[in-house]
C-alpha cells in the first residue's frame, strides 16, 4: 500500500462521506435475540446523554471473534443485546464537556472508553481506566453510535482517509491493537523468536506486530491454509500445524528445545493458554489477549515455567495514534483480514461465515 | 554494619576456617524421615562423582521456609530426605573440569546448580538452565556438602569474610536472592510503591530489596510485632496487618483506590497469590517466588486484573556477585532474619522452632 491511497480532504470525498440518509427517529442496528440469532432491525436514534458523549455516523463496523461467544451460547443472553464495539466513523455531534473531538472529524476509537487522563490511563492501561466504561454502550454494529468519554476514547485522523483504507482503520479500532498489544506484552522485538496461538483476526495481526517490533523469526501456529498464507504476508517466517503438545513440542524443535522467546496467546481457552506457556522458553514472554474463558492456571507449573505472563483487554487506544500513522502512511495493511464485506442489513450472514469459519473477520458497512 | 566487619586474610582468620575435624568416612547431616521427624546422623562422606563437581566444608547452612512444606506433610516423604540447600563454606576440592573455583576459597551458592554458560543462564534465568539440577543433592544441612556445576554454581567472595558476616553471606544463597529476584519481577523502583505479601525471611528480605532498588514506599503485610519490627527497618514505610480481602482493601485504601505499583508474593498460597494479584493495579508488576502449592488461578479474574505476573525459582545466581558485594561493603545486612543460631546437632530444633513461627529462620553451625 502506498501514500497514493490516501486522499486529501480537499479533492473527492471518498463515498462513505457522503450523506448517508436523514437521521431519523429510529437507525438500522444489530442485536443478538438469543444464541444465532442475529437480527439488523429499527433502534433508538443514539443520542447525546451526557456532556462527554459523542454521536458518530459509522462508516464501517465488524463482527469481533468475542461476539462469537454469546452468538454460540458460551455467554448468556438474557436480553436482547446490542452488538459491536469496533467502529470508525464521522463524528455527528459532541456532547457540552467534549474539548478535542469536533463534528466531522473522522474518528477511531477502542471498545471500552477511556478518560484518559487518571494514573492507569497515563501508564497506558486505558482499558483500566478508572472510569472504564463499553465506548458504544447501545451497540457499534448500526448505523450511528453514541460514544462515551469521547475526548478520552476517540482519536481523530489528521485527514480524511480513503475509503480503501477504511478496512485497515477499522482493524486498529480493536483487532490490529490487541494483536498489537499481544506482541508488546510479548516483548516481541529485534532478535526474538515469536510464536502466535491461534489464527483468528488477532493471532495474524499479532504476527504483523511482531514483524513490525522487529522480531527476527515469527512461528504462526495455524491449521488453514488460507489464513497460513495471510500470516506470511504479514511476516511469518514458520508454520506450524500441530495443535496441544504436539504443537508445544514443534515449536521447541524449531528453538534448540528452549521455546520460543515471546508467545502471543490470541484464543482465551484452557488449551492455547498453556500452548502458550509451554512454548515460552524459561524467562520469557507470554502476552494473552484471548478474552478468557473457563481458564483455571496451574500455579506449580506457571511458577516452574519461569514465563512472564502479561495480558488482559488490550488498551488499544494506547496504540491508536501510532497504528493509525503506519496506516495511513502504507507501512501496514492489517484490513486485510476482512475477507468478507457485507451490507449491515447482512449481518446475520456475517456472524455465521465467521462461526464456520468461512470467514475470518466480516466487515459490516451501514 | 561498616567495613571494619570484613578481616583481611592476612590477619586473624575466623573462628569458621579452622580446621573443623578430620575428614573421615562419614560426616554429620540433617535427614528428614517423616513429617516432624528430623535426625542429624552419620552420613557417607561426600566425594567428588561428577569432574564439575566441588566439595565443600560448610561454614554455615540454615533451615528454608520451603523445608517446612514436607516438614509439615504437606508434600510425601518417601525415603528419608538429606535436608538443606542453603550453604555458605569453604572449597575443599575440586573436579578435574572445574576451572574457576579452586580449594581454599569462600563460596556462596545457589539452591539449583547451573552452567552459567547455556542461552537460558545467559538471559539471566539460571534456575532454569538446560542442566538444571540440585546444587547440592547430598543435601547442605551437613559438615561436608558435594555441589554440583561448580563453576557455573559457586560465586567466591573476593575475600574471606569475617564471622559477623556469615549470616548475611548465608542469607545470600537463598532467601535474600529470592526476595531480591521476587522484588525485581515485581519491577520495585523509583517512583514505586511496592507491597510485600508475606512476612517470612522471604518477605521482609523482598523488603530490603525493594528498598535498595528505590522504591518510594513499602508496605509490609504482617501481623507479627517482631517482623514488622524488622520490615521497617529494612525500609517499610506501612505496616498491613490484614489479610486477605480486607488486606487488598487497605492497600487500595493507601494507594488512592488503585493498588500498588509492585506487589512481592512471598507464601505460595492460593489467598496470598490472589491477595497479591488484587493488591496490584492494572498494569502493575506481581513477582511472585512463594514456592506454589495447590495454586490455581482464574483466568478470567487474571485477564481482567491486566497485572504483569512473573516468578518462579529465584535465579539466585544471577545477584549473587552484585549482594556479596552489598554484604562485604556493609551496605545490606540481611543476615538479621537469622534469630535463632544452633549448632547443626539441634537441628531438630531449628525445624521446630520455625514451624511454631518462634524463630523467623535458623542458622545452623556445623
Amino acid at each position: 500500500m502506498s501514500r497514493d491511497r490516501v486522499e486529501s480532504t480537499a479533492g473527492v470525498w471518498p463515498e462513505y462521506t457522503r450523506p448517508y440518509q436523514t437521521k431519523g427517529t429510529t437507525v438500522r442496528g444489530a442485536v443478538l435475540y438469543a444464541p444465532g440469532d442475529i437480527r439488523v432491525e429499527d433502534r433508538p436514534d443514539p443520542k447525546i446523554e451526557q456532556p462527554t458523549d459523542a454521536v458518530i455516523r459509522l462508516a464501517a463496523t465488524c463482527v469481533c471473534g468475542s461476539d462469537l461467544w454469546p452468538y454460540r451460547g458460551l455467554e448468556e443472553v438474557q436480553t436482547p443485546w446490542p452488538m459491536g464495539h469496533e467502529y470508525v466513523g464521522i463524528v455527528e455531534e459532541v456532547g457540552s464537556d467534549v474539548r478535542t473531538i469536533k463534528p466531522g472529524q473522522f474518528v477511531v476509537g477502542s471498545f471500552f472508553a477511556s478518560d484518559n487522563t487518571c494514573e492507569i490511563c497515563r501508564a497506558g492501561y486505558q482499558t483500566g481506566c478508572v472510569h472504564r466504561q463499553p465506548a458504544a454502550p447501545g451497540g457499534a454494529q448500526a448505523e450511528y453510535a453514541r460514544i462515551t468519554l469521547a475526548d478520552g476514547t476517540l482519536v481523530a485522523a489528521p485527514e480524511m482517509p480513503a475509503d480503501s483504507l477504511l478496512p485497515s482503520l477499522l482493524a486498529a479500532s480493536d483487532v490490529l491493537g490487541t494483536g498489537w498489544f499481544g506482541a508488546v506484552a510479548a516483548e516481541a522485538g529485534p532478535g526474538k523468536t515469536v510464536a502466535v496461538v491461534g489464527d483468528g483476526a488477532v493471532g495474524l495481526l499479532g504476527v504483523l506486530a511482531a514483524k513490525q517490533l522487529g522480531a527476527e523469526r515469527i512461528i504462526a501456529m495455524s491449521r488453514h491454509e488460507s489464513r497460513q498464507k495471510l500470516a506470511r504476508e504479514f511476516g511469518a517466517t514458520d508454520i506450524v500445524t500441530e495443535r496441544g503438545d504436539e504443537g508445544v513440542a514443534r515449536v521447541k524443535e524449531l528453538t534448540g528445545g528452549l521455546g520460543a522467546h515471546s508467545v502471543i496467546e490470541a484464543v482465551g481457552t484452557q488449551e492455547s493458554m498453556m500452548q502458550a506457556i509451554r512454548s515460552t522458553r524459561a524467562g520469557g514472554h507470554v502476552g494473552y489477549v484471548g478474552v478468557s474463558h473457563g481458564v483455571e492456571l496451574p500455579g506449580e507449573e506457571l511458577f516452574f515455567s519461569h514465563v512472564h505472563l502479561h495480558g488482559g483487554p488490550a488498551p488499544v487506544r494506547r496504540f491508536l495514534p501510532e497504528l493509525i500513522g503506519l496506516i495511513l502512511d502504507g507501512t501496514i495493511d492489517p484490513g486485510q483480514v476482512f475477507d468478507l464485506e457485507l451490507p449491515l442489513n447482512e449481518a446475520a450472514e456475517g456472524y455465521r461465515a465467521m462461526d464456520e469459519r468461512r470467514a475470518i473477520k466480516s466487515l459490516l458497512r451501514p
